[in-house]
């Protein structure tokens, strides 16, 4: 994987995208397989490497979750190399036509979905986003171009050794898949640079990641994974369905994107249900950080600040803010959110219509949690992250979004 | 119309656009409906103001074929109001549902269409643009922000204010359309910073616009219009079928983006092809740019320079290459075009197969022309332009694509 830069590797990526772009998905499939069968071949190769990432991670102080998130051990990779086969199982997205129409001088017009080319990942420091990508990248056809933190550089070299010798020995190009061994912030901003080479660049990681890269990008992006989301226990709550509710999405994994971050009570119920529901976020330590009426209510809340209303905590810590009513409700939500997965419970039938309606966010819920979104759930399979954008894709992104059409007519000398 | 700044103007704009999202189909259509009729009642108002705009034109020595595109006349008027009552015919895109799926806990989940938010084109001095894209923007939910060329000022003023009325006329917000008063470079790049007040940005018109704005915009872009088609003739090809598809691809409208501007022709049929092409052309005095080998065959052809291939010329001057087969042929195509529209004339199965999965371009065609690439003709309605890109939408744009998702969750309590 010697590169004279990063144009050539993306002029590599390309070459061997326009292979990959005409494979069968059962050579696809082959690939895949062969890497989930590598991953768990050479793990104690990728295991090596992850230690050194790990001991020189921990000698410069990285948090106790942040070296958790790096670590691999070898039930982790047997997760990783189960993801790649769950992919291989998923229908092929290339290909796949909705139709062919005849118009009346009998011209015949399909639609295609063909993969979009070279797909750039920007990511931080979990070492298992290498062969999920690459893995969602093969299956639907394109080249993966893997930008990772460098905290987890040797981790990422080793799983991208395994799985281009495993894509190569399946019979497609290795370039299919390639490491940006530059781990400086300056190769960010040359991948940034590289429209007409790279087709789309997804960020993953903080939203500072995400925000840069979205402001400054010249190639196309997809923002994904800022999840600021609202639960709002409206006055005709369940109030016991609405403490499990906000339980629930915040504590069942709080450092995921789909976690609540923000508790809004209706002033009327705010009495009756804080206590409820700091009953069940007490058995987790979750911290509360409360507007001066939620203080009133639950004296050992912290006082909120407004930058709070703005945190992804990813943390056990919950703002709360008493409102009156759902105007109050749905304005906070539009104002503070990331428009990704909110959530009012009410038992009132307009107020709901009204909530489902007017936030205008990714995922919107009537009494559910908002762990629930989500590619397996939303019936996408494998996912490559949470779209908060709304061109080309919103919600969960699956194999079929990495994916573009293309019209094909096929003709017997019609001129117009 | 009068507002503070642009940023002012998004504002009101996105306030606009939160009444449209809600708005009933109904309602929308009879805007459309009182846009219509108001174009044709205050047309003497349009026309005065366009009068205004081609006497300042045609002192500043607008060429012949521009001032044409900028003048309006009542017929002209007639045909503008006639779009938009065809607008809003098409089915509303908003609102549409693909089916609701339950989970296996009695989730709820349905994935709705939704309005983009806010949409701002960029256009140079066609004043029909005004309303083509205003119509398109309201019958999709979404507030225009537009951005005309300052040689239009007065007419697109004129047209704006009379749609305004209408709008508000009939219960719309008439902030749903707003015209950028400052016609300087630098309010194209303002708008191209609104982040978050603008959801999506359409260039439309000269290839050094569209460039400048993909290349600088922080908003969401999708690029429309630059068409460098070819029309590749194969050796097996029915030599009189190329030769009509060529003149039509090239002569039926020059200066539109879906015209031809290269022939490609494979070397054991130029000295056949070529005189038979040109005869026809000759008809509409097409200026012939040739290789070297195209000048042998064809004395009277221009040298070709290696620029006139990646010419858009939207004029009666076609490029001519001879070429060895469809391997030099499709890569000519990625190396010159602009991934438009595309057509091989053959009567060899292997080849045309070839063509359509290799080619990557938005519409590729075996023995058609590439004047068919088309929203009517594609079954889309009216469009807004046509995309090269291929994220979001590729091909022609219609109103659907000027909408985004929403997944909207129903529950009775279930958390995950």
């Amino acid at each position: 994987m010697a590169y004279t830069d990063i144009a050539g590797q993306c002029a590599a990526a390309g070459a061997a995208a326009k292979t990959l772009a005409s494979a069968g998905a059962d050579v696809k499939n082959r690939a895949l397989d062969a890497v989930a069968q590598a991953l768990t071949q050479d793990a104690e190769r990728v295991l090596d490497a992850n230690r050194a990432d790990v001991e020189a991670a921990r000698k410069s102080g990285m948090s106790a979750a942040m070296l958790d998130r790096l670590t691999l051990d070898p039930g982790r990779i047997a997760g990783i190399a189960g993801g790649v086969r769950e992919i291989a199982l998923l229908p092929d997205p290339v290909g796949k036509s909705d139709g062919t129409t005849k118009t009346p001088d009998g011209l015949m017009i399909e639609r295609r979905r063909v993969p979009l080319g070279v797909i750039c990942a920007i990511y931080e420091s979990r070492p298992n986003v290498t062969v999920d990508i690459a893995a969602l990248c093969l299956k639907s056809g394109n080249s993966a171009i893997l930008r990772g933190g460098k905290e987890a550089f040797n981790s990422n070299l080793a799983l991208t050794g395994v799985l281009r010798s495993a894509i190569s020995g399946a019979g497609l190009p290795e370039d299919c898949v390639s490491l940006v061994t530059d781990t400086s912030r300056e190769s960010v901003d040359t991948l940034m640079s590289m429209t007409g080479r790279i087709d789309l660049l997804i960020p993953r990681g903080g939203a500072g990641l995400i925000n840069h890269v979205v402001s400054n990008s010249k190639v196309p992006v997809i923002q994904t994974g800022v999840g600021n989301c609202h639960v709002y226990v409206e006055s005709s709550a369940d109030l016991n369905m609405a403490a499990n509710i906000i339980f629930n999405a915040k504590c069942s994994r709080p450092s995921v994107c789909n976690a609540a971050e923000t508790l809004l009570v209706d002033r009327s119920v705010a009495a009756d249900f804080l206590p409820l529901a700091k009953a069940l976020l007490d058995t987790k330590n979750v911290e509360l950080r409360g507007c001066p009426e939620t203080c009133s209510v639950i004296p050992s809340a912290v006082p909120a600040r407004d930058e709070d209303y703005y945190t992804e905590f990813l943390d056990f810590i919950l703002a709360v803010k008493v409102v009156g009513g759902i105007d109050e409700a749905i304005a906070h939500i539009g104002k503070y959110g990331t428009a990704h997965s909110d959530a009012i419970v009410t038992d009132n039938y307009t107020l709901a219509q009204r909530f489902l309606d007017e936030v205008d966010s990714a995922a919107v819920y009537v009494n559910a949690s908002t762990r629930f979104t989500d590619g397996g759930v939303f019936g996408l399979g494998a996912e490559i992250g949470i779209s908060t954008q709304k061109l080309h894709a919103r919600g969960p992104l699956g194999v079929e979004h990495l994916t573009s059409i293309k019209y094909v007519i096929r003709g017997s000398g019609q001129i117009r």
